[in-house]
């Protein structure tokens, strides 16, 4: 494979805010911002709540995607975010938001793994 | 972490097939019908064409999530399937809807990563 398009960081969070967890609308602004100040470019979103349960929540941008879905039952949320590198290298940006978010839901704990694409 | 949701298989897939890899409604339909005959459930997509270049989709399931960008320039694209097991294990079938993607596009040549989750 000779092209390497950019960094995908996968996480597995451990949180014990359980209304973080359950609603997604706080983390839709919060994400918004966080691409404004990264000048990433959205093109587009889809988030779902579950009854009685956590969400899911896809972000499709010029640079890829960011992926949530959240277990409150589980105290538990899993994050994708795949920056490509197709008009300068997002690498850092990738690890710098991937901590954005574990801030946003004072994780207690982060399992992370990083996938050169 | 004690709760572990299902797997996510990531893919670098060369193809030379540009048509493929340029025009997103053939592989939209592929998916859908896909997704019913592994009885999978979809929320929701957003498929974005690039001018004279590429796509991104992104297909959010009750079962977690679905994303392809495509580099027709590059004969590259990059898939990911992630399933979760809230039912009922999915490993199986995140790992044969990965295949049968590869078979869409005529992959000739595939690089495959598996993250538990």
């Amino acid at each position: 494979m000779s092209y390497s398009p950019g960094l995908h960081v996968l996480g597995s969070i451990h949180s014990e805010q359980q209304q973080l967890l359950s609603v997604y609308q706080g983390l839709q602004t919060f994400i918004d911002e966080r691409l404004s100040h990264y000048e990433l470019n959205k093109l587009g979103d889809y988030y779902h709540s579950f009854d009685n349960a956590g969400f899911t929540g896809v972000v499709c941008l010029t640079e890829s995607h960011i992926a949530f879905h959240t277990w409150p039952e589980h105290n538990y949320l899993t994050l994708d975010i795949y920056l490509s590198n197709y008009q300068k290298v997002n690498d850092e940006k990738s690890r710098a938001l991937f901590e954005d978010c574990c801030a946003y839901f004072k994780a207690t704990a982060v399992e992370r793994t990083e996938v050169k694409r």
